[in-house]
């Protein structure tokens, strides 16, 4: 399939296209780092970046947001890539699942609750004091949902969630410096690096240091996300294929997989049914490596959506291309999903989106959203 | 099959037999009406009646309560119906869904949280201020669930439910005084027949007052979990067929879904997709009767577990028989579901109960439990 670029074996997404029933779970969460200035525009402001997990969430429901006007979006306005996961979850009619592993604003939608407290920031040294308690219940809720599906996607939306996911993805012993992505051009891979050596200090850990305790990584310096994807995709990875639908943060989420496994033989039973989904914007990021940190935790296969927005009908949609937002909500992995199990074109999905951009984005910049 | 008891046509009960991925989802709240001193014994104490739903949560997914030790049971130590349930899901597999529509205690299970607070007593005559919404997010959440399964049955833990059933029945123009069963022999039908007086002259209404307005009934007099399983039946429906699970307090949100569908055709559309699934302790109950509810409610058909605790290994089973608790957490449309779906014979079924029955209550009654 030209419109999805592999690294790796496919049967991953073979077994995707010929998936009877897949399922769509979004776990989103908040932390304090996203407060730390410079370090995410996922939210027109750091006030607003509190409303932009659940108004995600709200818009797969409804259609537009209800937390917030519209949709979110960065300060100047380029939208969250839900416009993407609206379009393809959209033409699919794939069940749509939120998981609150943490959030400060719980989405006005149905959720499934695994977590009671947005993290603290990871500049406290001990960011997700239940991480323990989150992966057990991600671990329980994942054993239910692998008996109503055939395929998992598991999708995620945290404000500041990549600059967690290097902190766990060094705690744990991975070269990741200068290889996680961001909602922003150029990354800001060096207030990055100066905000993880702090956590670091703060944590009394050293890179490599918790390579042998995942959850002791994302409990000093993770996110809540974390913990309930890992353990979703550990339980539900024994009986059905599990897409982490995200981009380098969803490497840290395997990252953490693969620490559980070596740890405990038990969990091992899924490993060659799990993959990453994302989009083709993350695989061309210079700032970031997703393909060499997929490499390093045990040659995971990736995928990803070859989207284009550089010709899209509508001006707003064309920073994408040039490399802002990228990926969130599991917009590569569902994109990825309309275009195998779906048998949507890329074009068809194009027009789609651009349909999506025309309801939510357009009343906003006519400043007709209530 | 001799095993179950059927009213009414028994394509609901082929359906199941033949379900090729049925699924189970139980909604808890609580409500201050189970204050009320002598209307409910679904827990030991007025204090314990707080943790009897998030209890029986846990019980589905851990083998034991964490909430409280052990399990849920009566003053007199009668265990909560959900040894049934346990007994009949575990036989089956089935996945297991919690829904929380407003508890006290929220379970330390993963859960969908659809409300954020407990009701007020139906004294107050406005017991349920967010009922609109909740069925809201009840249609939302059953439209998911029903692209995930082929059959669902939906069950409740509530403690003083059938009180806020009666007075939703009797609101909506039912004539159901004295129909409605109790956890108690007897049923306390004086009791309940005073307090739903009180609720409705604090109220405003008079019974079949608001026949054409049942969210509004439920907002006034009724409980937290009404409106979400007839949201969630009601969308649900239009695609899979849907059991509810549950003795007279199904009876109640059966009456709410006719009401609705009488004022909007569009949720008419799965009025043959509908059924009572319940014990035959409920139809034995001499001082209820759940038949009569059925037929009022267009005729709706009721099966019946034909469980007999009369010989049962355990002493403390007997009650049961001699009609003590009953119903309850789904018990008898799990039970239903193993005997049919599931394929086990009532024989097994039996054992099985006797088999938690020794795992759950036993190491409480010595004291074992901590």
């Amino acid at each position: 399939m030209s419109d999805v670029i592999t690294q790796g074996p496919t049967q991953m997404l073979d077994a995707l296209r010929e998936a009877k029933r897949p399922a769509y779970v979004c776990t989103i969460a908040s932390s304090e780092t996203a407060a730390i200035e410079g370090l995410s525009i996922a939210g027109a402001s750091a006030e607003m970046r509190r409303y932009t997990p659940p108004a995600d969430m709200e818009c797969l429901f409804y259609g537009r947001a209800r937390s917030i006007p519209g949709i979110a979006a960065t300060p100047d306005g380029i939208p969250s890539p839900v416009i993407i996961t609206m379009a393809a979850l959209g033409l699919t009619k794939l069940p749509v699942f939120v998981v609150d592993a943490g959030c400060e604003v719980p989405p006005q939608t149905p959720y499934f609750r695994v977590g009671d407290r947005p993290a603290d920031s990871i500049l406290s040294g001990r960011s997700v004091a239940n991480a323990a308690e989150l992966y057990e219940r991600g671990w329980h809720l994942g054993e239910q949902l692998a008996r109503v599906t055939d395929y998992l996607l598991l999708a995620e939306s945290v404000p500041a969630g990549t600059t967690t996911a290097l902190a766990v993805m060094l705690a744990l012993g991975l070269d990741a410096h200068g290889k996680v992505s961001s909602t922003m051009i150029g990354g800001a891979n060096e207030l990055k690096r100066q905000t993880v050596e702090s956590a670091f200090k703060a944590a009394d850990i050293q890179p490599g240091s918790l390579a042998a305790d995942p959850i002791k990584a994302i409990e000093l310096v993770g996110d809540p996300m974390q913990p309930v994807v890992a353990g979703m995709a550990l339980a539900a990875s024994r009986e059905v294929p599990v897409m982490l639908a995200g981009g380098t943060q969803m490497a840290a989420v395997a990252a953490v997989i693969a620490a559980l496994r070596a740890a405990d033989p038990n969990a091992a039973a899924g490993a060659d049914r799990l993959c990453i989904g994302t989009t083709r914007w993350i695989l061309d990021d210079t700032t970031a490596d997703l393909l060499d940190l997929a490499r390093q935790v045990g040659e995971m296969p990736v995928f990803a959506a070859d989207l284009d927005f550089g010709k899209a009908r509508y001006p707003g949609m064309h920073p994408y291309q040039a490399g802002l937002v990228k990926e969130g909500v599991g917009a590569g992995g569902s994109a990825i999903c309309a275009l195998s199990y779906g048998g949507v074109s890329k074009a068809a999905l194009m027009e789609r989106i651009e349909g999506v951009y025309a309801e939510t984005v357009l009343p906003m910049l006519a400043g007709n959203v209530a």
